[in-house]
């Protein structure tokens, strides 16, 4: 028998709980052993539920049980989930975290400390709640150079664009209904900012080149400055605006942001559309390959928790390799990246003359405003771009998906 | 270093040569040991490629070489890839394998022999050529019971059905332009009668219940009686007609079939054109989860091979657990299976009053033929189909996926 300890009993950590339990023929015969919850660790009591007999106030009860073999973190946060991660590690005891800011931050420092003490730091539901993304990437996509990822990361954004493309509503009032649904926070910066996406592609784009991405050094824009007329232009354009966390092997270079971009019917993730999640990755050898599925929630993120668990213990003290140093990916300077721009500017002669001197000649596109117009650049740098847009007043700009 | 000996110098195993020559320093990275081809078994000479160097004709020598760790069987067919992958898991190497009649008719006796002899027997490459689907479905889904697999699972019915539907042309004029590019075999029975599909989904749903699913058990229909009116028909009905292998657990038993279905527009599948493959596998905690890529090709179906050779240098002399025992999976008997059924008939006043006494009143669908007509019968199970179709003389009928 494997036993487990869950630190943090909330959404993700009640889910493992559950799945646990309600799953456990299916698990103990594919695990190969049974697998047991002997302590959850919470700072709160449960006095309705039956976990309150496991509830464990103190990390150390956990940390010094030579019975438990693995460790899973749902708490969310840095700290403590830092300092009880790495004790547990080094204690011996292999860690399933479902906890991206973890990642993120402390990837290499605590896949290194599971090496030396041959157990494991396992996280396939810090990335794309229940869609498997971290192993297929790791393992399944081995044999490929990674060219490319683009990803539909945050179910929160992707539900709010799908509103405002469905129903032509406003920001401000589906940001509302979302929260009402449950289906965003309270306070939504993490989410509308493109923070929790930022933080997802710099965990898959270091695992898919072996070295630390920086999620602060990524160029990173949320989805605030969308607004119904935005959603018009695009439907003009053929085209559906989706935040992408992405990123691209450019040269020796790899390129990566977060920020909405438009992309029109041939994309593969043209029609993930609601709170759904998917990722798309361009293999040099095996091509596009796309993984979609619920990107948040509590089993299906759960579900992901349990996976790494199984896994583990397959793997009882044998480190799974996993490669991603400490060494910082040489990184495109943002400037140097190319787009077509969508660009919307005020109507007027002035402006028009002031639009061809900065970007050549344009086609406008024509939403029905009698105050503005659109127009498409053609493929020129960030740098190139903005030097053109300080010479007229615009009003947006969105990228095209590359 | 891993040695590595390919049988069979054809599409899939030149494939597996060059990406292991091709991708040399990112595969040793991924593998923590350089990994080479030691030699190519293969009838015929290749006097014009380097690889002439390491052909060999006879297994036998292949077989002795303690030199060579893994497999990689490339040649398809039954046999001899049945006897020359048993006799090289018995001598101790790991076989990693693209050939799925071989999975789907010795898959539990190759993992038994495969586990007896502490290495491992791998089949990523089997079904769904790049996309990873065998190991997600092993591992990432391993917590979930598996409720429902739903396959788009062969490229070259999916591109015929797609240009069907894109140009309005007839299937044999379809199925001429893809055998003239290269997307259908000169024999392409295998492919349009869906037997191709049918081993596919015979390994998903017997790794998904770790029981065998004989594939000869499965009812099959391929696409060969599809014809472009069926096509206008189901623009009319807003949905496309794409072919699935698909398998859904009912109670304690398992349904699976392969057939031409009719999905409409909410269908996570319903984009998923050409010559690209899908798999929609939904587990009882983890909810949807989507894989797509390519489902044939040299250099995709070649990456899945050598994902497992990858796989199999990291896990030398241990055994992988796969779930897949001799005991037959229960399968629900087609009659007690239930569908919407699409039917057409022919137009007049004794058929309309023979349909609405066989099927009850039914609502006609019209797609501007003169000389007949169609309807969409409730949810109701093959035998209750098929006793009243017998009723009425039908000119064809279409399952909707459900």
């Amino acid at each position: 028998m494997i036993k487990v300890s869950v630190l943090g009993y909330g959404t993700v950590g009640s889910g493992v709980v559950e799945i646990i339990r309600e799953n456990a023929d299916i698990i103990t015969r594919r695990a190969g052993e049974e697998i047991q919850v002997k302590s959850v660790l919470d700072l709160r009591d449960f006095p309705d539920d039956p976990i309150q007999n496991i509830i464990v106030h103190d990390f150390e009860e956990i940390r010094k049980d030579e019975e438990v073999q693995i460790v899973v973190e749902t708490m969310g946060g840095l700290h403590p989930a830092y300092e009880f991660v790495k004790a547990s590690l080094e204690s011996g005891k292999s860690v399933c975290t479902s906890n991206k800011a973890l990642v993120a931050d402390y990837g290499p420092e605590l896949l290194e400390i599971a090496q030396k003490h041959n157990v494991n730091f396992l996280f396939e539901a810090s990335v794309g709640g229940g869609i498997p993304i971290i192993r297929p990437l790791k393992i399944s996509l081995a044999p490929d150079e990674i060219m490319e990822i683009s990803g539909i990361l945050n179910g929160t954004t992707n539900y709010i664009l799908t509103e405002m493309t469905e129903k032509g509503s406003d920001f401000d009032s589906v940001l509302k209904e979302a929260q009402d649904k449950g289906y965003a926070e309270k306070d939504p910066t993490a989410d509308i900012e493109g923070f929790d996406a930022c933080r997802k592609i710099a965990i898959l784009t270091s695992l898919a080149y072996g070295k630390q991405l920086n999620f602060e050094d990524i160029y990173t824009e949320g989805i605030t400055k969308i607004t119904d007329r935005d959603i018009v232009y695009a439907k003009k354009l053929g085209a559906k605006i989706k935040i992408f966390g992405s990123s691209k092997k450019i040269g020796d270079k790899v390129s990566a942001m977060v920020a909405p971009k438009l992309i029109t019917g041939e994309h593969p993730l043209y029609s993930v559309d609601g709170v759904f999640n998917a990722i798309l990755v361009k293999g040099n050898m095996v091509g596009d390959v796309m993984f979609y599925g619920q990107g948040a929630g509590k089993l299906a993120t759960a579900s992901a928790v349990v996976s790494d668990v199984i896994e583990e213990a397959k793997h009882v003290n044998v480190n799974m390799r996993t490669l991603w140093d400490y060494e910082q990916l040489d990184l495109m300077p943002l400037d140097e990246v190319s787009f077509r721009f969508f660009v919307r500017v005020k109507r007027g002669q002035e402006i028009a003359s002031a639009v061809e001197k900065a970007f050549g000649h344009v086609t406008p596109v024509e939403a029905g405003f009698t105050d503005e117009f659109g127009f498409v650049t053609e493929k020129i740098t960030e740098k190139a771009y903005e030097e053109a847009a300080g010479q007229v007043e615009v009003i947006n700009k969105i990228r095209f998906d590359s």
